[in-house]
């Protein structure tokens, strides 16, 4: 999608004298800056996953998947051996708890390498791995985007007015490579001629809603207004409010999704006023072998999230100013939980369904 | 209650050189400066309500009953007519339109006038008018106290463990004279040695909850935790929370709350886990007057609220920033409704009723 209407993906790989780097818009500094970092081993790529310079589930997959690339690379480099590969990728995987594309991508690489063979072999072996996991997520974004689009469509047709859609947080083509999950039937939309208009939740504590998915939106001339996340229940009240489209960081193998914190609450303010909640991922975020939201390891991250927040200065500077009192205790889960009976549809790149286990019989894992 | 020690209330009156000025908190400042304001006629106090240097559905009926003795006062020093405060009392009354105590007090000052007498007369008349409101709202808070204190002392005997309460906005000793509403029992029970702790939703945009409930409970010394408003779902989800106490701005003759924006989804999440809802707020919260809470006039408040938000830099200075783009736009609704059915609990100053037609057949207006 496009910034100031050139064409970007969130990463992407160079190289650079016979070296992969990694290339990705620093997300930390947006919507006030706008950074290309360029990552080059996987202990940058791991700190880049925990500081969120990257972040969103699929994203983290395709960052993951290149840090075990950078890995071997290194590994290689220092003649050092293969087995040390089994190591890192426990590191990169626990880089973040919650969203299961990371674990997902780095093992898929992992099943890939062969252990009888080279380090350079296997370098090979995983740069190709990691290419096609970044190749079918861009293409299930884009099949997302579409199946997403027959749902906007129809709901435009029952309305005969412009559609106003809530998002939660930033599932937009900053979280995957390109398109979005939750943001690419939008974006669809909007190339169709649909007419539309997105309310977005400020998603606090990291304000991914008003600091990214606004931003989106802005590069691609998108009506939209940012509200609070306290606001979503008021406008649906109103009338104000067709559908929900969120992304997911997990999914059960009962359809529970586990998303942004404060995904659950807009939930309940749909089914109680009727409007659609439809949740939209690759069929990577996954999780068959849990079958319990409770086991679901919930990201407990810094206090200093809600503490401090990072905006623009009257002077144009970017500056950091707290924003509880100094001796306020604060307490940062990521993520909360959206059970299936709340889910009016999953939107895949294998279709749409209403149904979870629908879904579930069409996945070949 | 208290600031470092020292007992306060939010707003009182002054005598200074035979004139009436009102020294309030300036709230806009808390939690980072702590200043009392002069306000010397009531056009400053109109400001101070609108600015919300003074908040809160009970201090602002207080604040509007002043400016109605201001008036007086300043009418009467410029040789004015008495009719004129009928047109003051309108435009007092406009200050914020959401609160229905504003109206109710400057109504209730208005009523006790003598328009066939003088208006120094007429000036004693509304002060002591205003210092019955004072003196009433301030038994009243304290009445909530102890009947709300019932409620949590029976939770706390039910769990025989600490208890956890959340709270929305600020319903303290800030948003009323002292003791607040929903605030008001914690107080009571944390004084009676009941073991509790409170979840303190930081209540974007204007963050009233981090910047205010936090202060109040860090000056009593009460065990709290600042959260976004965004993880009330989660922590009910984890069992974390025990009940959820708030304050209102109007309550509708069946019933119906109007609260501070995201009070309703906090409703919502608190009846799918079965966790008791209680509203506290005097009597002269309610408004007979309306049957429906469509119609309640929502205040829309600046976006300036939502893509701006002040700190403390790292130099201890208050800083504001902006923190949505640059071309972003934003909306502002101050309020939401919570249906009747959400609530558990009404607590007020004459007691607590599970049902609002109880509690309206003993009122005596």
């Amino acid at each position: 999608m496009k910034i100031n209407g050139r064409h970007y993906r969130s990463l992407w790989e160079e190289n650079t004298d016979g070296k992969i780097v990694i290339k990705a818009i620093d997300q930390r500094l947006l919507p006030f800056q706008f950074e290309i970092a360029t990552l080059e081993n996987y202990i940058e790529l791991i700190d880049a996953i925990k500081t969120m310079l990257v972040r969103g589930a699929p994203l983290i997959g395709i960052a993951g998947a290149y840090a075990v690339v950078l890995a071997l690379q290194e590994l290689q480099s220092n003649k050092r051996t293969l087995e040390e590969i089994k190591e890192i990728a426990i590191e990169i995987s626990s880089a973040r708890p919650t969203a299961i594309n990371l674990t997902w991508a780095v093992d898929r690489v992992l099943s890939k390498l062969d252990f009888s063979s080279t380090l350079q072999e296997n370098f090979h072996r995983a740069l190709a791995a990691t290419r096609k996991i970044y190749s079918d997520e861009l293409a299930s974004c884009e099949k997302i985007s579409s199946y997403g689009y027959e749902l906007l469509l129809e709901l435009f047709k029952n309305k005969r007015r412009p559609i106003n859609i809530l998002t939660h947080c930033n599932a937009g083509w900053l979280a995957t490579v390109d398109w979005g999950t939750a943001l690419s039937p939008i974006y669809r939309a909007w190339m169709e001629g649909l007419p539309l208009h997105v309310w977005v939740d400020e998603t606090r504590p990291r304000n991914q809603g008003s600091f990214l998915t606004s931003f989106e939106l802005l590069g691609e001339g998108i009506p939209h207004t940012v509200i609070v996340d306290n606001a979503g229940g008021l406008l649906m009240q109103m009338g104000k409010v067709d559908a929900v489209i969120v992304g997911a960081d997990r999914v059960t193998s009962n359809g529970d999704v586990c998303n942004k914190i404060g995904t659950y609450l807009k939930a309940l303010a749909a089914r109680e006023h009727n409007i659609q909640f439809w949740v939209a991922f690759p069929t990577s975020t996954i999780d068959l072998s849990l079958d319990d939201f409770a086991q679901i390891p919930i990201e407990l991250r810094s206090s200093d999230e809600i503490n401090f927040i990072e905006g623009l200065a009257i002077d144009g500077n970017r500056i950091k100013v707290r924003i509880t009192p100094q001796d306020a205790k604060s307490l940062n889960y990521a993520f909360d939980i959206t059970p299936a009976k709340f889910i009016s549809a999953y939107i895949t790149e294998l279709g749409v369904f209403e149904n979870f286990q629908q879904l579930k019989s069409n996945l070949n894992f």
